[in-house]
């Protein structure tokens, strides 16, 4: 009998054998997402200022929406009774949800990590709620995205030995608890998270226990928390290569340019960040020759576009000198042209990554960007 | 010779004689105005969080932009050397931009009227400014607008009559100093303000005076401005059908549908209004069952879309409940889309009330939507 198939897979399309970079289809049951890709943040069930139609006009393939968040509102219940996340938005093509654990192990004191779980209070009302493996596989299949995240946690990069490998220990107990818990396999797949900070021996053994469990895909968690890009490199480029070949690699919470290509450097598939468009609500775009503060006085009379070589809405119709006067003056108007902008850059940057790789030539194109954007080489 | 045109000229198609409501069509430089009209305000080059696109969709046909807001920031030079406002915020349609006169008398404290003008402090840094009719009319031609208003004072509903005398008499007279300093008539048209606040011979005497000024339109200012529904219908109706006959008609800061329908049934042309903006950002929507607060709990479970009735982009695509949850989170897409909603309301509305028009059913139409909409009748 023909093992099952799961709802998600992954198909290799063309290695580049000098970095390992990898150009591939991420099949999911929302379509195919050509890969290496770069994720929206859909926090609140909405990608921060946009509609889905202007999410597929930048070519967005699939977005991240937040555990944590949509829980606690509108309710996981609420989402579900609505025909799910994708309907309740009105985004038809794949979503990815994480398992709010970074969101929980962000709220600091108050939160309180057991074996069973994690005990916290609401940032909106603090009212108590507890998320244990089995809880968040239930939230999850009630939001139904295509990939639903493994309950994990995410230590500091500060963190001990110690404490790192308990942690580590502790969410692999956990992803088997997740596994275990996890019924709508034809419709969602369930993905790993590999933890143990910044020491290569605890990543050798998530990595070891974590495969073992035959997760259909598998993330890089607890790097890009602060860290120097040093070292961030460093366990991303130790930890990436050591991923089944077969499966989605996906690094977690990474969306600044030089990091988005050192990931795809490294093998990666998939990244996610609020940065683009978070970045947009402070008045700064990233353009094909660096970041620029359009909110800066040096903008106030510039007539031309944020990026003479960018194609989205905002550069085709508007000046710097008009986006810096709604920034200025709090116009909504002005965030959303900005957050179109950035989401576009990186969502072409990531296609020319795609192109690059297909031609074995991802590392040039490196070294050529980092000189253009401004970037230090190591 | 044959006397020059003016930029903006009205055409009457047909005038309902039982109610004095007008059918007509307003030719500007920059299009024709199907009239009676609603116009969406876009007080610092913006609609709020709409883009001139979305405008056309709801079929926006002119909007309202002001120029106290605009000449201390961007400035009116920074707009000028953009190529106008036309230009600057990529609105190809008809612009009206106000005097200011308004928002400089809603200071308060902060300024002071003499002969010559009004010295007041902008309310964004404190710094010392003077508008006079002359200064005004140099900041209008610097934006640019097909429909230009001459710099008045707007009185409270309570002033004394000694003082909206003295107040009507100078705004006649900075009237007569801005038709002198006007000088782009070939692609502006200047509109005088009839004032005279809620005295009846007030306002015959700044008619008889204005006319004979013979501007290429005309507004009734001061009205809706705090008194009650009676207050307004009666000065309304005494003013209106005393405006000439062959140029447009604009009723300032009306844009509740009550309102707007009687302001049509009274021979008004144009009426501008915040409102539909301003209530989007506040949770609430127009429909044609009334008003509703989306941000309600009543809201929260509630699966069909804002108003069924509706067409616009919001109702086709997404839920009260979807919507309640944006707008409880903060989300700017829920503003975006409630604003939408409101303003599609408002240009449906008017289109239906051109119709009834035609149909010399105004009247009628008025007494159905107050019992549909859960108005008081007289």
């Amino acid at each position: 009998m023909k093992e099952k198939k799961h709802a998600v897979t992954y198909e290799l399309l063309h290695e580049d054998k000098s970095t390992g970079a990898r150009r591939g289809v991420i099949h999911t049951p929302h379509g195919d997402i050509q890969t290496p890709v770069f994720m929206p943040v859909g926090t609140q069930a909405t990608v921060k200022s946009l509609t889905p139609e202007e999410l597929k006009e930048i070519n967005a393939q699939i977005i991240l929406s937040n555990t944590y968040h949509l829980y606690l509102r509108p309710g996981s219940k609420l989402v579900k009774e609505a025909g799910g996340l994708h309907n309740f938005m009105k985004w038809d093509r794949p979503i990815l949800t994480d398992s709010g654990g970074f969101q929980v192990f962000s709220l600091g004191e108050l939160r309180k990590i057991k074996e069973e779980g994690v005990e916290f209070k609401s940032h909106l009302d603090g009212s108590k709620h507890l998320f244990t493996p089995e809880k968040v596989m239930e939230i999850e299949e009630d939001l139904g995205a295509d990939i639903i995240m493994a309950f994990d946690e995410c230590v500091e990069h500060t963190a001990t030995y110690e404490y790192t490998k308990q942690s580590m220990e502790r969410t692999t107990r956990w992803a088997e608890r997740c596994k275990k818990a996890h019924k709508n396999i034809d419709e969602q797949s369930l993905f790993g998270i590999v933890q143990g900070g910044f020491y290569k021996d605890l990543r050798d053994k998530s990595l070891e226990d974590l495969i073992a469990l035959d997760f259909p895909g598998y993330a890089i968690g607890g790097i890009s928390v602060g860290e120097t890009k040093e070292e961030f490199l460093d366990i991303l480029r130790y930890t990436a290569p050591k991923l089944p070949k077969n499966k989605p690699r996906y690094l977690m919470g990474v969306g600044s340019p030089d990091y988005l290509i050192e990931a795809a450097l490294a093998g990666i598939d998939m990244c996610d960040c609020v940065l683009p468009t978070r970045i947009a609500r402070n008045g700064t775009a990233m353009t094909w020759s660096g970041k620029k503060v359009i909110r800066n006085a040096t903008y106030e009379r510039d007539f031309s576009p944020i990026d003479e070589e960018c194609d989205c809405y905002a550069c085709k119709n508007y000046t710097r000198a008009y986006i810096h006067h709604l920034i200025k003056a709090k116009e909504i108007l002005g965030v959303r042209l900005l957050s179109i902008h950035n989401l576009n850059f990186l969502t072409k940057l990531m296609e020319r990554v795609r192109i690059e790789i297909e031609n074995d030539n991802l590392s040039n194109f490196r070294d050529e960007f980092y000189d253009k954007y401004g970037y230090t080489k190591e």
